[in-house]
Order: C-alpha cells, then structure tokens, then sequence
C-alpha cells in the first residue's frame, strides 16, 4: 500500500526543489537499491512488488502493486522496487589523488556514467559546479549503478575550488599537450567541460596544464568526443602509470 | 507543407521493419543532418522550419512549421529539420588495421558513442552482430553526431565472421592480460559485449586473447564499465602505441 501522500512526496524528489527541501532523494531497481542497502546511505522507505529485501527493517518495507509503482516511479518501465533514502551530509573536502571537476556537465546520464568511472578508477572525490545536474536526479542516480554510494561527490563554485587549491589543474584543448606524452602526476585536478561549450572561458584562465586526446581519424573533420568518453580515456591514461 | 502520405512514410521509418523495407532512414538535427549532406548518403528529402539549406537541390527541400515538424519527429523536443536519407549499399568488408566487433550491443546510445569512437580512433570497421541494435534507428544516427558517415558499419553473424578471419580476436574478461602491460598489435578485431551479459560464450570460444581493463577503486566491490567507456579505454589503449 502506499497513501496519497506519500506519492506526493516520492513523485515531488523528481525535482531538485523537493529534495534539497525534504533531504531525500529515491533509487530505483534491484541493483541500484542493493548497492545502496549495503552503504553508508540511510534508508526512509523501501516500496517493493516482490518480497526479497530479507535484510532490511521489516517497518521500512512497504508491499505495493506493480500499478502503484508505476505512479511512484521516475522510469518510464518500472523495475520492481522503489527506495527513498536520506542524502547525506556533505563530507569533508580530502584533497589529495586525483579528482575529477565538472564544469557544468548538465546530463544526467553523462554524470552517471562519469561517477561509475571515479569508482572504477579510484578517484574519491569528484567536483561539480554548481550549474551542474543534481547527483540526486533520478536519472543521475540509475546511471551510476550503485557507485554513488563510492564517490564522495560535492558542489561548490568551480573557480573558487580551483583558485584555493595547490594542486595542478588539468584542462582538455585542442591546442594541449598529448596525453600519450605527457608526463602524469598521481596528484591533480582534470577539468571536464559542458557538453555543447567545453570549458568556460573563466575556468580555462585557472587551468595550469593544457591537454588532449589525439585523433586518429580523418583530421580535417572536426569532431569531439563526448564528455563521458573522454573522461574514461583521460583517467585510463593518468591512472596506467 | 507535409502530405498524410509523407507523414505515414516518415514515422514509419522509426521501425526497422519498414527501414529495410523502403531502404530509408532520418536524421535530425542541424549538426548530424549537415555532416550527412556533406559525405557520400544519398538525400531523399530534407523537412525544415528554417531555410537555411542553400547547397541542398531546391526541389528536395521542403519548408514546414514546428507543429508539422512534431508530426514526424522520432525526437521528444524535435530540433528544426529532419531529412531522409537512402540506406547505402553495404561496402566490401576491408579486413586491416583495427576492428570493433558488437556481440549484442542493444543500446542505441551505446551504439552512437561506438561509432564517433570508431570515426576518433580511426577504426574504418565496425562489424555488428545480428542482434545488435540496427545503425539506422533514429537514436542511433543521433548518437552517432554525424560520424555514422565515417566508420563503415556491417551486420552479419558474429561467429562466421570471427572464424573465417585470420586477425587475432581479442576479448575482456575479468581473468584477461591487463590492457596497460600487454603488447597490442596494430590489427585485430576487438570483441564488446552484450549490456547486461558481456560476451557470449559461444563468442568466447573463439577468442584467442583474453584482455582485461585493470580497476583501481575498492576491489572488493564487483563493479563493471558500461561498454561504450570500456572500448574507449580500450581503443586508446591500442592506439597510444
């Protein structure tokens, strides 16, 4: 069963207003939820068609329809179950290692696919400014495949971050130094721009070390990567050693 | 001005049933559209609330209104102009230099983000399986940006295609040679897999180099890459040389 209000509230946590209001934010699917239960996330309620979550307080498990799931849910073809979890305070900033800086990447399934890359690769802390989606969107938070609950993802003014921090700052130019030859370092920042515009004009100022990702193609078409794919081959490259 | 029977024809072709049935597909968008008209497809019409065409034959361009374009868009907010295109004749299979084969790419986002890596990387061959999601679903041609003109895309049985050719056919497994240590060769085919099942076991078999995608983060975790980042590190890591 789930009452009126309570679908309020889950259909209200599709939008960032209701989530940044309520500090609550919803997962969907067995994997996605799964990875969630086993973290540090602190589970409201847990709405579900089938009755597997044996290792889940018995008064946060709420037995619905697949009909009643489909008004909750934020996908177009609902899974099987439907959780709200707490969001968490906002860890403490650690700079060391690398992290990953995204200046406004507005598509959710960009950051998602994004935050599981930081995950693969080691990097804790991954930074978003604050024109970037909300880690919390629905889509955001399916796309990460649970490895939300693994980087520790903070928001904030990109060129305040940037200008306070001692470490290197990596920015992704045609006109860069190949990544095949430059020299690494296991500490920095790498910057990674919007989707349609790369990096502002502002951010690239505080940018200390130019780089690229060298074509193999046909040279005289321009053509660009997409924003998650480069970040895939940049940490491979930093991280390869 | 947009006839019924255009209407019927154009929305039809969102099924890949009547694609291969008319040999037609449709691209939208300014920027896919554009990079079409400059490579070797054939235009069959072109649709736009903007007359902004001037190197296309005047008799293919037709002007329609927004509402109209909303009529035979596949897309959710549809851009300013949608063209049909003629599905090419396949080309001759060219086997060297690299080649990316799909055992059941069901994606089309993922199939999109293969061939713009394929264009970057300059892979001239992606060979698909036959489950594989069809190169001319709308989605796809979207995905792609336009590199769908670059990158020669062919559909045939996997296992025919693997055993009949004499490159070396390289897969990741978990148990494989980490890609940052093994010599890569400058031909072979490299073999992705299925979303949710990797590769098939049937197509395992005829692997003959079993690689592996080293992970950085927790190692306790089980974590996976999607496919479209796993063959971006990959594709780098073979070209780097």
């Amino acid at each position: 069963m789930v009452s009126k209000s309570q679908i309020k509230l889950i259909t209200s946590l599709q939008q960032k207003k209701y989530r940044k209001q309520e500090q609550l934010f919803i997962a969907e699917g067995i994997k996605v939820v799964q990875e969630l239960l086993h973290s540090n996330f602190e589970l409201l309620d847990l709405y579900t068609t089938k009755q597997d979550f044996l290792t889940v307080q018995k008064d946060k498990v709420h037995a619905i329809t697949a009909d009643e799931l489909k008004k909750i849910s934020a996908l177009t073809t609902p899974n099987t179950c439907l959780a709200v979890f707490k969001i968490p305070k906002a860890k403490e900033r650690v700079e060391e290692g690398l992290i990953i800086a995204l200046d406004d990447v507005r598509d959710p399934g960009n950051l998602g696919t994004i935050i599981r890359l930081c995950d693969w690769f080691g990097v804790a802390t991954l930074f978003c400014s604050e024109e970037s989606v909300d880690v919390y969107n629905p889509k955001v938070v399916q796309a990460t495949m649970g490895s939300i609950s693994r980087v520790n993802v903070m928001y904030g003014n990109l060129e305040t971050f940037l200008l306070q921090s001692k470490l290197p700052v990596f920015g992704t130019f045609m006109d860069g130094k190949s990544i095949y030859q430059e020299k690494l370092p296991k500490e920095g920042i790498i910057v990674m721009g919007n989707e349609a515009n790369g990096i502002s004009s502002a951010v690239e100022k505080l940018v200390t070390k130019r780089i690229a990702i060298p074509r193999f193609g046909n040279l005289q078409v321009t053509e660009s990567l997409n924003v998650a794919t480069a970040t895939a081959i940049i940490l491979s490259e930093f991280k390869r050693g």
